[in-house]
């Protein structure tokens, strides 16, 4: 089948991410979407850093209007940002029968009732899983995921930026002011923050949310937007004295008045999943009358996490409208030819790290012994604990954290452990992960 | 357009929490999948708790191949459970051409490969969002939100039995045995707990994870599988002074030399979100190579959640196979012709707990003239905390948490509040989310 066409529009941090994934991941992507998806064509301002970033691969254009208007291209993504240009080629392209892949979430939440308008006319799709949570698929599990249910309420930390100085705020004691130029230096506030740290993003973010959610059109205007610039020291401490953090959350509740829709710093309780969400990390709870509640979490911003989320809307693009019905999301993920035959690994082979736990005699040279034969079979020793012998007793337990290694060397050691004469009883084996 | 027709295959739990959830929300649903999705017929042995349960709105039979023959049936929905007669029935409603929506992690991960590709042959849909992980849609996120992705690995809180057995030794120090028996009386655990315990569960989903994460065949009979019938408090109490949390996990990973699948009692850091997942919970980790780690959190068993999914599979097949391609996933979720007009409320509608800071002279009756303007305004006190003055200063900050009340309630109140002559300067008020 013939590769599916897509016109770039922007190819700054998230454009030239999209643009690497799909090249670095091409065979994993068409082996999903059941045809090759190619980035043919490329506009941007700066025509020679687009040259170098596609590297001969796609045609660089300095005119947007050759992308929207040219007949070979199947789907535009729009990475311009803002209201203006954007909304005109994003528009333009609808006219003309492509179908659209967007991030901007200040342009949806404005003028999305417009747009949706125009591609319901036209019969094209215009998709933005990139435009809330970054990488986190949350417009698909709204829109597709809980279609089962009525929505109750949405609370999301769904800004990266305002999450990484609340929590420096909380972390360091500091205030706003120096956590702010902190992030600015680090790269996780950008030069003008004034969209962020005044929750404008948040709240744009929040009424894509509550519209796909209750359906409702977008109402932006209406939102209520508090961001995070007056917030004191002070009352971080004192919410947590309280057993509350404090974090900037963009929430949506259905009553039987009508729809809340507001962006504000919000206390919650501290043993909540989301209230232990640091850094610039993105999370969003949803109450759903049937599932209960439900949390997505993951990166909300930076170039390849949101070229996840614009990628699989190239793929949802591909396989909705090219295949037949039956066959439009393969059952197993990837189309039934790319199946593929990797060999699942015995137990010996894999590879994680282990907690041993020995009931030893509390004597000089027990700990030698072991530790050599670790030594000896190259496993070494992440941490240890030894516990003091009972009243009265000899013997006493020994745990160990290894770093990784392949379980047949664990087997191995265990197997010498336990031949030990000061060694009583089974090794206690568990396995360990990370998890990072 | 005429409904779609829904034919029921075993109506205990599940069944008929699918059947209430779809009749409950038949119209949110409706707007949302673009025309009526109806269960017409259903067939339990329990021939009368069925005609109990559907109260005469769908034909009930006792015998399965009424349902799966019927030439008005759109989709099947298996909910027997096993390998034997839920086989027999899947495949023949696939050889009748129609759509099946199954739960059945037991069936997919030990006879998958036959059944989808009967489904292929046939061009019909197999959707199964929930066998794995209840409500939350990770197949969903797997199969369609992260495809831009190579999956590099995937670990998961799959089993809600076993997460709740290990919750409650670490609270209580009990020992496996103990909790067992209560876990049995609350309903948290079956009367034979073999299949959970034991992990073969959690291991039925880690194959299914698997096959759709790296599109490789079902291969349960390769995974490798161990419960936690025999983990000892002492190692839950150990891990813990070490900084890790034991939990089932059923993991899987792609490594240069294969894939790992695994499913055993694993060490986790406690820093890690998926560490603080209690009791009856699940959670999936998913690392992917462009995104990084996302993380979904939900219930994953239960009557409502599990519906929640099979009723999703529900719309995405109503959608996917009714609807012209372009208009068949709707931009905003609802149907066009479907978005409401549910209004957005002004904030001094809405409805929220407080946080309120004032500073204050530290002298009797300050608190008295507070609390009295908070009662005569109907707001609840749920919690205080004043701080003592600093050295050699009169005054000081009070800090009240309030139960739920209207915004206008609490600008009346801080208005009231500024006005004491004991108060100095404004009332600092955040708003507080208990999100349970």
């Amino acid at each position: 089948m013939k590769p599916i066409k897509v016109g770039l529009l922007g190819i700054g941090t998230v454009g030239s991410g999209t643009f690497n994934v799909l090249k670095r991941n091409q065979e994993e992507i068409t082996r999903r979407a059941g045809r090759s998806i190619e980035i043919a064509m490329v506009a941007d301002l700066n025509i020679e850093r687009a040259r170098e970033l596609t590297n001969g691969v796609a045609e660089v254009v300095n005119d947007a209007n050759l992308v929207v208007n040219n007949p070979d291209i199947d789907i535009v993504i729009e990475l311009i940002g803002g209201y203006g240009i954007a909304k005109d080629l994003v528009l333009k392209a609808i006219a003309n029968g492509k179908h659209v892949v967007t991030a901007n979430k200040a342009l949806l939440a404005t003028h999305g009732n417009e747009i949706f308008k125009a591609a319901q006319e036209k019969g094209v799709m215009v998709a933005f899983e990139a435009a809330v949570a970054g990488g986190i698929p949350i417009i698909k599990a709204l829109r597709e995921g809980l279609t089962a249910n009525r929505i109750q309420w949405i609370a999301g930390i769904i800004n990266g930026t305002t999450n990484f100085i609340l929590s420096e705020m909380r972390d360091k004691g500091l205030d706003f002011g120096a956590v702010l130029k902190q992030a600015q230096a680090l790269g996780y506030a950008e030069a003008d923050p004034t969209f962020d740290i005044e929750g404008v993003d948040a709240a744009h973010k929040a009424t894509i949310m509550a519209s796909i959610a209750y359906g409702i059109p977008m109402q932006f205007d209406k939102a209520y937007v508090e961001g995070i610039t007056k917030l004191e020291a002070s009352d971080i401490r004192y919410a947590e004295d309280l057993g509350y953090r404090i974090k900037l959350l963009g929430i949506t509740k259905r009553t039987p008045e009508g729809i809340e829709l507001r962006v504000h710093p919000t206390l919650i309780p501290e043993k909540r999943l989301i209230a232990n969400v640091e850094g610039a990390m993105n999370a969003v709870l949803v109450q759903g009358d049937a599932v209960g509640a439900t949390l997505y979490y993951g990166k909300g911003a930076g170039a390849e996490p949101t070229a996840s989320a614009v990628i699989a809307d190239l793929v949802d693009i591909t396989r909705l409208a090219t295949a037949d019905p039956e066959h439009r999301v393969p059952h197993l993920a990837f189309q039934p030819a790319a199946i593929s035959d990797l060999p699942i690994l015995p137990m010996a082979e894999i590879v994680t790290s282990y907690y041993l736990r020995m009931h030893v005699e509390d004597k000089p040279g027990v700990l030698a012994d072991v530790t050599r034969i670790l030594a000896d079979l190259s496993i070494s020793i992440d941490a240890m604990l030894q516990k003091e012998p009972g009243e009265g007793e000899t013997r006493t337990d020994i745990i160990i954290l290894t770093h990784q290694t392949k379980e047949k060397n664990i087997i191995a050691a265990i197997e010498k452990i336990e031949a030990l004469a000061t060694v009583t009883g089974s090794v206690i084996k568990l396995r360990l992960e990370e998890l990072s």
